[in-house]
C-alpha cells in the first residue's frame, strides 16, 4: 500500500502529530556535521522544534558524540577532505551504537568529492537520505539505478526514490513543491509548503536535522521523515500568511515551528 | 569623463535599474568562497536579491563549480591556508572559463597570509575588487602605488582607487559613507546608505557577492558594481526608516532587497 | 566578602553600568576564534553592544591580531586540530602583549580534544573562563579539584568555581538560571534572564565575547564578566516581554542590547 493507493495513507495524522510532540517532550540530541552556511540556522531550527543541537567536527571527537546522540546528520554542503574524516568516524560510531543517521547529499552530481562520499556512505545504513530530485537522481544513477533529469515528473522522481530506498533498505525523502517520503514499500506525500521556503538559505538542510530529531523521538525513520517534512512545510505556510519578505519570513518560520500545535501540523500537511 | 565632471554621470539610472532587474530575472549562480562569519547572511542576501548562492571550498570541487557559475566571489575574511587552496583553484577555473570574479581583500594590510594572497590574486584579472578605503589603500600600496592613511579624504581615496583600477584593468569599488566605483577612467559615486549598515556583520561582505550577481546578470563589471552598491545602500535607507535596532534592521534589510523596485534603487542612490 | 555576605555586594551597580557604557564609548576590538555555528551571531552581539568583532583563525595571522586587540575570545565549540593551532598562537600573543583573553570550554568533559586543550590553556592566564556548571565542573575536576555532577546545587557549583578561580588566578563565570561570577575571593550573582535565552543558539557563546568586550573597556576582569552577563540577561528579559517565539526573540535581543540604558542593566540584573 502506498500513496497512490486511494484506500489509505501510508502514515496517519496521529503518527505525525505524535512524532512532533515527542520531539518537544524528549528533546533529542541531534549531532550535526553540516555546512558552514547553514550551521547557525540549523541549530536554531532544532531548538525551535524542541530538540537539542550539537556540532562536533574533529575526528578525535565526532565519533564520541555520535555514539551517544539521539541522531546524527551528515550534510555534504561545504564538505572538505578534512571534514570528511570527521564524518566518516561519526558514521562508524553511529552505526556501531545503533544511532540513526541522516545523509543529505547536497549538490552531488558534478562535484566529485561529495559525489564519491555520498555513494560510498549510502551503503552504510543511513536511516534516511534527504535531498531534492536532482540529488536523489544523481545518487540513484551512480548506484546503478535510474537517474532523473530535470524534466522528470514528480511521479518519475517518486519511483526513482522508491527503487533507491528498497535497494538500500533506507527511507528516502525527496523535497520539492510536493515532498515524497518512501521506504521502498510505502510512499507518503506531503503537499504543503510555500515558495518563500526557497528564499531562505538552509531550510532544506535544516529539514535533514529535523528529520533526525523526529526519527530519534519517534523511533521510526519513515514516520520521522514525514513528520519533519510536515513541520517545515506547515510552519512555512503559517509564516507566509503574515510575512512576505524573506527576512521576516525566516524569523516567523522559527516562531511557528516552536508554537504550532502538532495536530495542526498533521492536519495541514496535505498527507497522502 | 568621471564623477567629478558636472556634465554627466558615469552610469545612468536606467543601467542601474536594468542590472538589478536582470538579477531577479535571470537568477545568476554566484559561487562564494567566503568567511565563516558571514556565509549565511551572504547567501540570504543573494536569495533576497533574486540570485542563487553556492558555496564550495574544497580544491577538488571549487574549480568545477567556478567554471560553470555566473560569477565567483573570493572573500578573505577568515582565510586559512587550506581554504586558500580552494580559492586558488577556483580563480584559475573562473579565468579560464571567462567567468567574472570579485575579490574582497578583507582586513589586508597587517595580516600577512591574506595580504600576500590579495596582492598576488589582484594580478589574475578580477572583474571587481571591493573593499573599504583602508583595504584598497593597502592593496594599492603593496602593488607599488600610493597607499592611503586613515586621514585621507574621500577624494584622495577615489584617486588611489582610479590609479589601481587603471593599472590592473579592473573595477575597484570603495565602500564608505560615500561609495566610489571606478574602472580607472570613469568614476561613479553612490551617495546613500545608513549608519546601521555598519552595525550588522556581513553587509560589506555580502555586497561583494551582490556585485558578482549584478556583474553576471548585466555582463558589465562597472555597471554591476554600481548596481550592487546602490541596492545595498537604498535597501538600507528603506529599512532604517522603520527600524532602529540592528537586529530588526537586518531582517528588514533582506525584506527591502527583495521588494524594492529597481527604478527606485536607481533614483534614490545619489548617483553621480 | 562575597555574595553570600548579606552586608554588601561584590560589585556595585555603578561599576556594571560604567563597564557597559565604556563598551559603547570605546568600541573595543574583540578577536574571536570561535565555533562556526555561532560566529555570525557573536559578531552581531558585539556590534549591538557597541564593540567591534574580528575573527581570524590561521596561525600565520591569529597572533598578529591577538596582540593588538582589546580582548581575545577562545571558544572550543567546533575546535579542530587545525583551528587549535591558530588558537594556541593567539593565546601566546595575547599573553605576551598583556591583552586579556577569555576561554569558553564548550562541551568539555567527554570530548577528548577540547578537554585536553581547555585543561592545558587554563594554565595560561585567561582573564576569564566562562561556561555552564557542567563545563566548569569538568575543568575543575580535571585540574585536580572537585568536579560537579548534574545533581549539584547552585551553591555547590559556585564553591567549585571559587576554588578553581583561586587556584588559577582567574575569574570564573558560571552561566545558568542564576549566574555566578567569582575571582576566588569575591563572588557576584546575576539573578536575571529568561528561558528563551536557551532557545537561541549562541547566546552563551556570545556572552564569552561580550565579557571580553567589557573586560577590555573596563580594564577589570571581574567587573567585566559581571557586566557582560548582566547585559545579556537583562536584554533577554526585555526582549521576552514583547516576543514569545525564538526567532523574533533573537532579533529583539540584539535590538535591546543596543538600546538598553546601562543604568537599567545594572538595576535589573538582580546583582548580589
Amino acid at each position: 500500500m502506498n500513496s497512490t493507493d486511494p484506500h489509505g495513507a501510508a502514515v496517519t495524522t496521529d503518527e505525525v502529530a505524535s512524532a512532533i510532540a515527542a520531539v518537544r517532550a524528549t528533546s533529542p540530541l541531534v549531532h550535526c556535521i553540516t555546512n558552514t552556511v547553514v550551521a547557525n540556522f540549523t541549530a536554531n531550527v532544532l531548538l525551535a522544534a524542541g530538540a537539542a543541537p550539537a556540532m562536533v567536527n574533529d575526528p578525535a571527537e565526532s565519533g564520541v558524540l555520535a555514539g551517544v546522540a539521539g541522531a546524527l546528520l551528515i550534510n555534504l554542503g561545504t564538505v572538505t577532505s578534512a571534514q570528511a574524516e570527521g564524518m566518516d568516524v561519526a558514521i562508524g560510531a553511529a552505526v556501531a551504537a545503533g544511532v540513526p543517521w541522516v545523509m543529505d547529499p547536497v549538490a552531488i552530481g558534478a562535484l566529485p568529492l561529495r559525489t564519491d562520499l555520498a555513494r560510498s556512505w549510502a551503503r552504510r545504513s543511513p536511516a534516511v537520505i534527504r535531498g531534492n530530485a536532482s540529488e536523489i537522481g544523481a545518487l540513484a544513477g551512480g548506484l546503478g539505478g535510474r537517474g532523473v533529469d530535470s524534466t522528470a515528473s514528480p511521479e518519475e522522481v517518486a519511483q526513482t526514490a522508491r527503487t533507491l530506498a528498497a535497494e538500500l533498505g533506507t527511507v528516502v525523502a525527496v523535497s520539492g513543491p510536493v515532498d515524497y517520503i518512501t521506504d521502498g514499500h510505502r510512499t507518503a506525500r506531503v503537499d504543503a509548503g510555500h515558495p518563500l521556503l526557497t528564499r531562505v538559505t538552509g531550510v532544506g538542510c535544516s529539514l535533514g536535522a529535523l528529520i533526525g530529531a523526529a526519527v530519534a523521538a519517534s523511533g521510526d525513520p519513515f514516520v520521522g521523515a514525514v513528520a519533519g517534512t510536515a513541520l517545515v512545510c506547515v510552519a512555512g505556510d503559517l509564516a507566509a500568511a503574515d510575512h512576505t519578505g524573506p527576512g521576516s519570513f525566516a524569523v516567523a518560520l522559527l516562531d511557528r515551528m516552536s508554537d504550532v500545535r502538532p495536530e495542526d501540523v498533521a492536519a495541514r500537511a496535505g498527507l497522502r
